[in-house]
């Protein structure tokens, strides 16, 4: 990023700090928004996240920490959002300056449950963010991996590609390599899609469906993702790229993906809300499928997305998970 | 398939084994020929292979097993050959019967060593079977799961459609679901290039790279088997279908792959030569890589195959792991 640009991060969860310890391995100051007063106190005096990513190290010296978001607001022209999309509506609440002349980068992957919008959108709509300035960071990244310096590819989106390469120029290093796209859409739809898939990987799992079947269900994820995106805003994009392929197989196939394991747990016959509670944790995929369900019905031309089906079915329609997964497995190929 | 249609399976593998039981669920008798006169006999008195998925019950009522290849060859319209691709030069070589009448499927994923040929160009070249009459049948399907009774998809491929669907409806049963192709030339190629890939996962994952350079890896590897394929011959597929990128991903994410495995031992040190004593098996990976460069290097118009060309610098041309995996991971995005 061109000299004395500012960037501020939102969120104090392993992904926020896997992309501060990111940014700070060039040397790039960050300011740090997060919640947890303790965590910030911790972190000044330990130089370790207490709750997440706990190995990693930090350069205090670049951080500006704050339990203000409008003062990392205020501080950056870069904001990165990754925090819980399930939590980004009340924190936004707070935000009283206004962030439509930033740039506004969203590393969350999922919807906004209040409006059911991508963060994107819900930036434009409710925040008066130009499309310009906003952009999407996108993996396959699991966040434990960058604590590990294991080497990893990160995709920036944004329709405007000189703030994606500027942001890219920040984030690479030895263990980051990036690439710029301006599907900002189609990037931040593949990452929400990608957790309904990994629920119906885990789901699988969890009724005892074998390895083949794993690879019969993403071979016929993509091909849905596809369709869906090219639904929803169509453009020239190839589907297998790491940011919508590469991204699903590496949740899918995870074992430590939240959503997989919750999947895993819905399969095993728990219900969802003994699931939820067993994993203390919010599964991402859990929001996007009534979100992905309420869009496929609005959508003018039908598009063929059996297997969102089969997961909205199980979570929200009660549905048994073995009959709904045999009925699915007669539509895929 | 009609009534009094006589199918023969070539190998006693455990995809042979597993052929034969899906074949023999629906009551369709099977010639079965395998070299080891001592698993005949096993067979006979005990009802299971002694050496591949022994826990498999054969139907005996419904085999005619022999370890005379021609009298297999003679007996059956339909042959499906599964047995290694290094050892089928040599058996057909005892085979004396002709067979450009029969319809002849190849569960062979490889190359054969002797020729540089897919299987279906061998026996069309040297066996002057019309390419009407030769087939394919594809994964993802892990033989092991087969033997689980797991859910599992087949792809059967055959430029006559109708020898496809008859073969399919022998084969399909409550755990095996079926779907034809008339691509039999981009599913073979897919089935050999699938085992380089797997060896280049194997290799990364030895070498300590991460779930996240996996999944980029698997997503280049998908665009570079479309690549590939298209160069060698051009129709509509679609890559994504379970027999092109399914089976990729089924094999690519094993770890019960031996091609997967082969390439964690080269990835953690050892040479090629140890890693094979070491595996006391055939890496079907190892001579497709040979042959797929070799294809690449005649080739008119060139395309882009890092993957493959990495594998081929390490196996074949004493390049350092390391080193070129470093190269490798410049030209992925």
């Amino acid at each position: 990023m061109k000299n004395g640009v500012q960037i501020g991060v939102i969120g104090g969860g392993s992904w926020a700090t896997a992309l501060v310890k990111i940014i700070t391995e060039n040397n790039t100051k960050v300011h740090w928004y997060m919640r947890s007063e303790y965590a910030i106190e911790h972190i000044k005096k330990e130089s370790h996240n207490p709750n997440y990513l706990s190995s990693v190290e930090l350069h205090l010296d670049l951080l500006e920490l704050t339990s203000d978001i409008n003062e990392v607001a205020e501080s950056s022209d870069v904001l990165i959002f990754a925090i819980p999309s399930a939590f980004l509506y009340s924190e936004l609440e707070k935000m009283t300056v206004p962030i439509k002349e930033q740039t506004v980068f969203s590393a969350i992957k999922g919807i906004v449950p209040e409006t059911g919008l991508i963060v994107g959108e819900h930036f434009h709509k409710k925040h008066n963010v130009p499309f310009t300035n906003i952009g999407v960071i996108t993996g396959p990244c699991h966040a434990e991996e960058v604590a590990l310096e294991r080497l990893s590819y990160l995709t920036i989106a944004c329709a405007d590609e000189d703030k994606a390469e500027n942001l890219a120029n920040v984030l690479k290093n030895k263990y980051i390599r990036t690439k710029v796209s301006d599907d900002i859409i189609g990037t931040e739809y593949a990452a929400m899609l990608k957790n309904i898939y990994a629920i119906a990987a885990g789901i699988a799992n969890g009724l005892g469906y074998g390895d083949n079947f794993q690879s019969v269900l993403m071979s016929n994820a993509i091909r849905e993702m596809k369709r869906f995106i090219d639904r929803i805003y169509k453009m020239k994009r190839n589907i297998n790229n790491s940011a919508y392929l590469g991204d699903l197989l590496v949740t899918g196939y995870s074992s430590f993906s939240r959503n997989r394991m919750f999947g895993t747990m819905i399969g095993k016959g728990y219900t969802v809300k003994s699931a939820m509670l067993e994993m203390k944790m919010v599964a991402e995929g859990y929001y996007a499928t009534k979100s992905a369900q309420a869009l496929i019905a609005k959508l003018e031309r039908k598009s063929k997305t059996p297997i969102i089906n089969a997961v909205h079915k199980i979570l929200y329609e009660h549905k048994d998970p073995k009959k709904t997964f045999e009925k699915l497995t007669e539509k895929l190929d």
